[in-house]
């Protein structure tokens, strides 16, 4: 495969990085030898299942770019891949999406059974909190500020939970541009977004570089979503590591289908053109920051 | 009914605490008209099913004893009633202990379907940090501390998930009293201890009453438990809200079948016994703290 020049900057970038939040996320995991082990077997598979671990990245992306030192942004991007992939366990279940392949492997309830999965989204969730709680290379305030915008983000109303069910409830029905952006501004933007947040509040930068960091953030959660729906289109069931055309089949509004194919790459387009033109009102070198958006514009899987 | 003078005494107690509490969640809980309207709803639904508010009561009652204003406890105690009633509605699930009746009424996946239940637990847990992280009433130190106590009880490898797994890879064994006490210490004992210890935090007591507390608490958690095992098989369905005999057909461990009745209520006197003998380590009036340890050694619901 050719990658392009922004794809091979991104790639070595993500590869090092992905390396110190495997390391980070396997010291704090319970261990499978640790009763009880079904259930920290299935919080470990579903972890070490493959996942890009792009929260992380931005989590640490953005800290450094404002001069955070990676051991302390470290355990907050860890944070945001267990509730990243607690949800993951959740929405695969039977009574929600109902997914039998993620990332290629078998998911969490076919491998391990339902109640284990629910226990084990259940306590990945909680541990992302007792992570950043613990986390004594930070302030109290600092620490309360994560856990804050982590639950947000996260919960309901405006959170991730939310646009599970937003997201459910769409399913057979019309829905409009406006209505399908409210969704996935709540099921994959506001964690992205808090992810972006987060690692510029460690870095404790100033409110107005924290509010373009914002703006960055929310565009790159849009164009994440879009390209995503793309791909369910458009990519292989190997490229992607899961069935693709999953989305159609269960009448999922995606951008694809409320947009077509054009038009959801120029909605993609026009996100990245956003999240770039955010980075340039910032007096600090972004490339990395802007690497992150190229990606996900370009990305195959 | 007649009531004996302690029974009377925790019941004044606990009717003006549980006003208080509730009044508390209603305004911190998500409103039912606020879209994702089904979580919201089935959130709603679990939270005011008619529970005693045991844990809430434990938190102002503890925190009182050692001089805390009601205002720095009760979001704190709401907190540990929306993770206890998260693990109620997950516990209940088809593939968990799949219960139909909690409290006298259909169970959260039994009114609202199975994945707004497991959203609406979801969403519950987030919302017991959320609330705790923005408490602007306490300190960042103590809302860190809190977060870290609440996050180990709920959690693995010694918290409420953990106990929740141990007792369902329980079920049609035969286990010994060491067993059955492990399993109940992570998943009853655990919240209730924190409870009591989150009460003494937020009053910043001691650290050898903080250790007194944990040795209450402890204590108080087993008798709970204890008592509960004993009331399903010797309660009516009318006393108790659920079915009951429920545990001897799941083939469920209890302190009633590992030790018998008889022995299971020396056991339990002895928890009291033991609870109360803590509070005497305690150089304030514990009226109050030893009326709920005799509430539970009598209760009979």
């Amino acid at each position: 495969m050719n990658m392009g020049p922004e794809k091979v900057f991104f790639s070595s970038l993500a590869t090092a990085k992905r390396a110190r939040v495997d390391e980070a996320l396997d010291r704090l995991l319970p261990r499978e030898d640790e009763a009880p082990r079904n259930v920290h077997a299935a919080m470990r598979w579903s972890v070490f299942a493959g996942g890009k671990r792009f929260r992380p990245i931005l989590v640490l992306t953005v800290g450094e770019t404002f001069g955070a030192p990676e051991e302390q942004l470290l355990q907050t991007a860890c944070a945001f891949e267990l509730i990243h992939t607690y949800s993951l366990i959740h929405d695969d279940l039977p009574s929600m999406d109902d997914d039998d392949l993620r990332r290629g492997k078998p998911t969490c309830h076919v491998k391990y059974g339902e109640a284990a999965a629910i226990l084990a989204g259940d306590a990945l969730q909680t541990l992302a909190f007792e992570i950043v709680s613990g986390d004594d290379q930070l302030s109290f305030e600092t620490r309360v500020r994560l856990i804050s915008e982590i639950s947000r983000a996260a919960g309901t109303p405006h959170g991730m939970v939310a646009g599970q069910e937003h997201d459910l409830e769409a399913e057979r029905k019309q829905i409009d541009y406006q209505h399908l952006e409210a969704i996935h501004r709540s099921k994959t933007g506001a964690l992205i977004t808090a992810a972006a947040r987060c690692g510029a509040i460690i870095a404790q930068c100033s409110s107005s570089d924290l509010a373009t960091i914002t703006d960055y953030g929310s565009n790159l959660g849009l164009l994440f979503q879009i390209t995503d729906d793309l791909l369910d289109v458009t990519s292989t069931a190997e490229a992607l590591g899961k069935t693709p055309g999953k989305d159609a089949r269960a009448h999922k509004a995606t951008y694809a289908s409320v947009f077509g194919i054009d038009q959801a790459r120029e909605r993609a387009q026009q996100a990245h053109n956003d999240a770039q033109a955010a980075l340039k009102r910032i007096n600090q070198p972004t490339d990395n920051l802007c690497a992150i958006a190229d990606f996900l514009l370009t990305r195959e899987s």
